[in-house]
């Protein structure tokens, strides 16, 4: 049985091979009447697109998308939204040299033993090339939850042992976009930056992690008992390519931490309950209470490296694999819209869900 | 639109308050003819229950389970498995104080936003007495994963600061029932009952990781590109009460990695293809790769603590809360046999989809 | 998988065989808030209940139900709500001697391939009594439905031969529970319980048809295109043991009509738009119009009867059957609560998506 | 929260409005490996388009799709198969008048409320052309189907009171396609096709019926309690534009007769347990019994005529409206590959639900 839909009641279901005649994605259950800015969605596809900065890969994949269904006259029809970016620049022969072989901490043979076969040019569906139509969807998610005034804000806080400490209320968000590293701390930045040239120089890749912010949440979101906001939260980021960690509020670190010290006390500020502290990470119960939600992400080195490593082939024999085109040295900075694109339709999906609380 | 249900194939949905009439699950989707050992799912419970040790909290709850439905003549049938637990020991009187009180790190703040009122008694529905209802659900998916040969063993691996740091393969597994505190390191075990008895004295309480371990998992588990097994465990993980944050394999630590060290290289041994290294966590692509899983959870520092803390109530006003009442000091000893539990769920269900992946 | 959960946002899971422990219902996804007439459930109960009347099934089943959680001060939590019916007059007896033989037109067979055994005592899984907890659920969706001014009527229309040609509008509605048979019209009321008397002292049974009719609903239930509103009331009914047809507005017979006839021509009236005739049925596109919904309903004759039959054991040996107990000689009478509760919960259900429509 | 997804293991999700760019579908859940004839899908998007014959709409639609996903080198993979058909013959400006008018019977009305505003053109979202994507899956579904050897035929069985009496095993099933009304009778066939004709001049449409029978299914297909196998059939013909009723087996007839006549008697012959008659319909308990199934499907009058109705707009102003361009004078010719793909997805899902039965 598989996966490929996300939500319950704003529904996403994608499509698509890496290398195949197109990728794409229905949003199924976005309300009816919502004014739908299409450049913003083509926006936040040039924010995870390849070739965008130095530090990524090169491939020229513009991933424009086409609007096949579900808007009429500028508004969403309540129907289903259907988008399609088609594949173009795949050159398909930079993976004939691997379709027997098994490349190391890929998918290929997870796939290859799930389906009996696999669609091996670029890894096929298990490509990050499918995380643009997650983007494209959740660029719709993101104005669904701008007329809930709810923002939401990605930025990369770790490459290799360069990690940001500064807390998130410290940080210029406005610079995220600025550099191509998209962190907000101008001067890491540069050193993420330098690091990332020298690993990609040297063939190799590196991991990170993506801290996300959300501002503006109403009380009320979220499902107990298994539907957890920062359950869901959680689900949608492991699902991400490449990611191999998730927390939220003081998370790991916060196992440390006495009770007395970590309980957040309520307090009323301008006749709104709120806590003098969030180690709570904005939600209690599973339930968002109004403060700031914020988690943390970590991401695996790209396991596409330009080095020659031993594998085996499909019948076991061992081989040698040589990393070939043009990849990633690091995804965090391509990852940060994938991530709030996640959040996105995981806070949009319990804005719809929440509807039904009360009769 | 409620939460209460896990599990597409393999499904569970529980139900009752923790001062209600009952608690109880409904287990759907479990195969016929499963031998099913009423005992064993005792014996999960009473892992879990309170008053198991001088550790955890002194609540007498016997946590019988009734089975009503679903086995017949020993076996499942294919239909839906109901257990009731009663709730004995409720004290009401217990929790009158703090009926229109919001405790500090507590669901209540949130539940009364959420739904308009709330059984305020021991945090009704929001209490980790649901996870008992986990526990003798998870306790048949165990069940079925032993005609799998599958085995999942979790233990405690730190409390506050004392962390333990040998990998798993170098731990005796069969220490972690023979002390109160689940950890398989016996010096470490004591230094950890140590703190925790330190902490109780001074009315506090403090959190603390589990680490689980599964093996014997076949190749091919796991459904791109939503529901990958990592997500799936990540978020049922988070679902758990009191749950910070998730992480598999290399986690958090593998960010500081590199491409060339990270990635594991496959080889063929004994005529099965495994891999060298193991920082994939047995998952690559979201599919299990048949090597051991394991992942690591991190549990907060109970909210409710024996000392005086400042709140307010649901009209805004300051309120001075003083928790009362026998509670967990730390969660992590009995959260183990739930971390098992919702680990077992996660792979029954999967054992079940799996089934659908070829003609 | 399992098909033992019925509704997306008011859900159902029902389980519990004929003589087990007890059947029950979890209903998960009530609002909350709603305060919550338990009479009123079990009124709705004894409207089904065996033993009720001279031309029902004379097995005395109280059919009291327990309500284990998702109340508290007489409103619904918002939490799911379990009810369980304890089974008492089973008479385990009355079922050995066809343990191993599959009586004709029952389930015997088809549970014994499709699980590998079965419970056979009274039809287990597959026995009408598991109705009973729909009915309990039904009565909560009832509630819920009072709040919108919504009201379901279901009546016996036909029994054998013996069929209500009036149109509803012409009906007391108020005798449908004066009379044992629930027909609403008195003169054929008794036809069909002389009718049914003389069947049952055959030894045999016969069939009959339900009308339904929900008067003030609200236009825009129902989703499109394969959740329309007849859709999931036609699914509904025909889950119901033995129906075996659905018919709505001009149904069967509206084939024979021309287009010219047929078209229900809009008007307004008093301020509100509505059509002239109904041959829609209050539905049109899948999406209730405002108009009444009216629905027909048909179950076929009981398959238990007083009489010997041949048939097959388990060995595909033949064997005679020779019904005992105590059983309904016609289920119409009986299935009118049963076609109101499921009604009530698609409806419930429909009410509650609705609210996700708009932004 | 929308409805446009059919199926739970074999899913499909349709998109697209009758005048937008596009319509399409993903199907979801198909197993791997399964060899794909793309012109056995075109073939039967043939089968459905407009213009086929005299009796048909004359309306120009060449309904070629295009492969975008789930398929390589022949055989599917396992991951979503993406097929989208362009709508080219849209001529928006036969619509243009009736922008702010509700047609009499048709889904304007209930769409403008239920949503805020509707795509005017066509019918948009409501328009029956929704029913090619389901045509373009069905076809997939029925050749997952073959490899189980499970037919399905669909026919015409009556229009406005030309009805087939005749059982189906007395039919020839090879002359359905040699007609344009698609009824095997050939004498019958030619009297339907006759009144379909003067209908059409009349500017006026007639109603219909569709039987099916599908042979060679294996005995375990259904999920009971809701799931039923034949509630599914039924949920699935009554999503289908038009669709008024759904009876299987005995039917509505059925009801007239005794249970001593209508129980259907096993016997086991050449070593298989069948039963004489079958008035089951091939299923028992909502699950299949190895028997043919049949059913029926009622279809009403066209909603489109070319004759003026009067009606209102959405302002509630009377108006006239006057049936422009071309319709179909009865829908059942092209509702038969309709029946058929709904049927085969119905049966695909429980394939491999079916899967999940045992350990």
């Amino acid at each position: 049985m598989a996966g490929n839909t996300y939500g319950k009641v704003f529904k996403i279901s994608t499509f698509g091979e890496s290398h195949g005649t197109a990728i794409g994605v229905i949003v199924d259950g976005c309300p009816a009447g919502l004014p739908l800015d299409l450049e913003a969605i083509q926006h936040e596809l040039d924010r995870r697109r390849p070739g965008q900065s130095k530090i990524v890969t090169q491939r020229k994949e513009a991933d424009q998308f086409e609007l096949l269904s579900g808007v009429f006259e500028g508004k969403t029809l309540g129907t289903p939204i259907a988008m399609v970016i088609r594949n173009k620049d795949y050159r398909s022969r930079d993976y004939s040299h691997i379709f027997d072989k098994y490349r190391p901490s890929h998918a290929d043979f997870t796939y290859d033993q799930k389906y009996g076969f696999r669609d091996y040019r670029g890894g096929g569906r298990s490509s990050a090339r499918e995380t643009a139509a997650r983007v494209a969807a959740g660029a719709i998610a993101k104005q669904l939850l701008a007329q809930h005034n709810i923002k939401i804000t990605a930025y990369v806080s770790q490459v290799g042992e360069l990690a940001l400490t500064q807390a998130y209320q410290n940080l210029d968000f406005d610079y995220i976009e600025k550099t191509p590293i998209r962190c907000p701390d101008p001067e890491l930045a540069e050193q993420m930056i330098t690091l990332i040239k020298s690993i990609r120089k040297a063939g190799d890749t590196i991991g990170g992690t993506i801290n996300a912010v959300v501002q503006g949440v109403p009380v009320g979101l979220g499902e107990p008992v298994f539907d957890k906001l920062h359950a869901e939260l959680g689900k949608a980021m492991l699902s991400i390519n490449a990611c191999k960690g998730f927390e939220y509020g003081s998370g790991f670190e916060g196992v440390k931490m006495r009770g007395s010290q970590h309980n957040d006390i309520f307090e009323r500020k301008n006749d709104v309950i709120s806590t003098k502290t969030n180690y709570s990470g904005g939600i209690q119960g599973g339930i968002s209470n109004g403060m700031d939600i914020y988690f943390r992400v970590a991401f695996k080195p790209v396991a596409t490296i330009i080095q020659s490593q031993t594998s085996v082939d499909n019948q076991g024999n061992s081989v040698d694999i040589q990393g070939k085109g043009r990849h990633d040295p690091c995804v965090v900075p391509r990852a940060v819209p994938i991530v709030e694109a996640m959040t996105a339709l995981v806070l949009a999906d319990f804005i719809l869900r929440r509807k039904t609380d009360f009769l």
